[in-house]
């Protein structure tokens, strides 16, 4: 039995001007949930938003409250960010990922989604005829969306069939059209939480590489790939990255979600060496500066968008990756949650009826992290957001994702006990009411 | 006697790649000052950066402590900002510029700079055409160069000649070419300390309400004009304001000098209601939205850029905001430490044969603030500015600004009793040296 009626969602659908619950959008859906359990006092199981689910991380906000009683904060930050920041983000890289990237290339910006925004436009206004950002989806769609302030051009295609050598031969096809200026993905990936081996790092760098095209690779969920032991400073692992098989790089290197820091708007846009020093007359023409990469990215964007980043977020961030490097802050284990967390529910799917849509990591099976996907018979996508939605669980259509395959995007992040016990009762009755042919 | 020599700044200047002293730009300018104090040991008079020279506020500080304890920050701020700084900011508006606007039309940006970027981006894409701001002038450079990133339009004029009555007719011979999407002006201004009066407030509403054009008013300098004594809340004098005569309005609220806040990139962007139901069909083309000029900026705009703003520095500034409203934080008499050393300066330049520049405000004596203008002689801009570096003396050049008028810029923000003694100095040496005609 559903928990909540035909005519209690079109009342709230109503009232919220959702003029068809057939085709609403995500806000709209969330909107709706949120106004059903706020009417009904049904608590929602909530999978929709990507928010962490930990208390932010103590060392981050002990460095802050330093900071703030300093006075340093009554002045402007330096655009190109704080030293002790730019350092701590240069030794990170090094620790984890094994790169050498100087604390010059390292800057900071008010949270991932402006060094996205920032890297799309800068990549797309830097050479004539190279205006498109090439999405390797299913991805986060905030990415695609914000291309609209500047009128940038993207195209995007699901990875899922283009794995391993396929991928090499997709991507020369797209490239050698010659108009893409960056390509962009996440590693792992939101939704799919897809990990892009170190086999095809080196094809997406040897490709980008002979069509002049800048690699644009998102960490937010930096070495959240539960299936490797990552998170041990300067030792083998090492995680992933772009940066290994190719100069021509930006890193977007957010806290939010290792950090649990979302709240701050903190992240770190790293670009490699010859990237940076890159001249571009277009540049020049259009910012009339020297046109330089990196001095452009920082003085005639960074500076020009919000002038730098808040100054006592920049000294909670260094500290936190300092104490990851000293191997003080352990933030692979805080992460470890999620993964436990992901490998609950999917379970509980499974038993129900439901699969893992994106099931396959190129050859492996999918990790267990932040986020998953999952489908339900025949159903699409925005069915079975609906559906579920009548179950008081409320999910994101992987059809916003960029994603070929029909399902829904569900977050481990606010799964609680008292949240999955939950979630176990609704499955159950969603499967009595659904039975799978 | 000057303070450096030819030689050394010769020197600099090649160190740092300047090709042309005579031709340098702003950032080189500063660059050379600050590598010839490194240099020589030779303190200079730091006159250039808008940057406040006061302890950030403590009511701030306790209050973004205190929310950073509580664990708030790990998830993200909702983008149209948390709901006690918008209410914050109404209960600010009625109290000092006696408006009334609902906490709804305001919106916290990370800083003034992005809601000056988002301000201009969205006006200059709502109504095809309607492609161009206009500043009147002089203004702050960055609100200009930020148009780059979209390649907005910009035109502009120096309000000198055009005050009173003549800022009419001004304003009817532009806007009647029909290509002005919105206006924008600070008020006091940067670099001249102009203020509009009411009855120029009056034809500035009448003008743009005739030709559909929106008017952006930059508060940066909130109540900072020492003519008069604003600061009381509740209580005449208010504050002049657009607001008072349109609702076609946006209005920028920096924290960053009135409570000397700039670290932390915190405003608010204050919409007029009627702007922010406006609903505009090219807004829902690009943005593939429901075009409402409000829900556009801030679901489509501030989400995309920055995804809201530091949830800290929100809980700061509203507590900032709400004991200003209640009398227990007095920002005017805080502001008037500035006033009192610009006087000091003006009277230190004018001895030593400077002229005020910008010297009438319409028809007053200009106030005395955070910035005021100064000239000499026959000098340019850009040579007055290089003068004065041999004497140990930074300042900004005039012609960055929009000005017609030659001279450069000071800022009283820095000059401590040390400083103003070693300024005293430095211009007997410059006037020895250059005798007037």
């Amino acid at each position: 039995m559903r928990l909540f009626s035909d005519s209690q969602v079109a009342l709230q659908a109503k009232r919220l001007n959702i003029a068809s619950v057939a085709h609403a959008g995500i806000a709209e859906i969330l909107s709706l949930a949120q106004s059903l359990e706020h009417e009904y006092g049904i608590p929602f199981v909530k999978m929709d938003q990507g928010s962490p689910g930990l208390p932010p991380n103590w060392v981050g906000i002990q460095a802050e409250i330093k900071a703030l009683e300093s006075g340093v904060v009554s002045i402007y930050p330096p655009s190109e960010g704080i030293d002790v920041l730019k350092k701590a983000g240069s030794r990170f890289l090094k620790a984890f990922l094994n790169v050498e990237v100087d604390p010059r290339f390292c800057i900071p910006t008010a949270g991932s989604v402006e060094g996205s925004f920032i890297a799309s436009t800068i990549c797309t206004q830097m050479k004539p005829g190279k205006d498109t950002i090439l999405f390797l989806d299913p991805g986060f769609p905030i990415q695609k969306a914000q291309l609209a302030i500047t009128g940038a051009r993207w195209r995007s295609f699901d990875i899922y069939r283009f794995r391993g050598n396929a991928l090499r031969d997709k991507l020369e096809a797209i490239l050698s059209e010659g108009n893409v200026a960056a390509l962009l993905y996440a590693n792992p990936s939101n939704p799919a939480w897809l990990c892009f081996s170190e086999r095809e790092l080196q094809i997406i760098a040897e490709v980008a590489a002979a069509y002049d095209v800048v690699v644009i690779e998102d960490l937010a969920y930096f070495g959240m790939d539960s299936r490797v032991q990552y998170g041990t400073p300067n030792q083998e692992p090492y995680i992933p990255t772009i940066a290994s098989y190719t100069g021509n790089y930006i890193l977007l290197l957010s806290s939010s979600k290792i950090f649990s820091y979302a709240g701050q708007r903190m992240a770190l846009l790293c670009v490699g060496e010859p990237l940076f020093e890159t001249v571009s007359p277009a540049l020049t023409e259009r910012y009339h500066n020297s046109g330089v990469f990196g001095a452009t990215l920082v003085n005639s964007m960074l500076e020009l968008l919000t002038s730098g980043c808040s100054t006592s977020a920049q000294y909670a961030y260094a500290a936190m990756l300092n104490a990851a490097c000293d191997g003080a802050l352990d933030f692979s284990a805080d992460m470890s949650l999620y993964a436990s967390r992901a490998r609950k529910m999917k379970s509980l799917f499974q038993k129900n009826g439901f699969e893992i849509v994106y099931g396959l990591d190129e050859d492996r099976e999918i990790g267990d992290g932040f986020f998953f996907t999952i489908g339900y018979g025949a159903y699409s996508s925005e069915e079975l957001v609906m559906e579920l939605l009548y179950y008081g669980i409320s999910t994101i259509p992987l059809g916003s994702t960029g994603a070929e395959l029909a399902g829904v995007r569900c977050c481990s992040s606010q799964m609680t006990e008292p949240m999955m016990s939950l979630l176990e009762e609704r499955l159950d009755l969603f499967r009595q009411d659904h039975p799978t042919l």
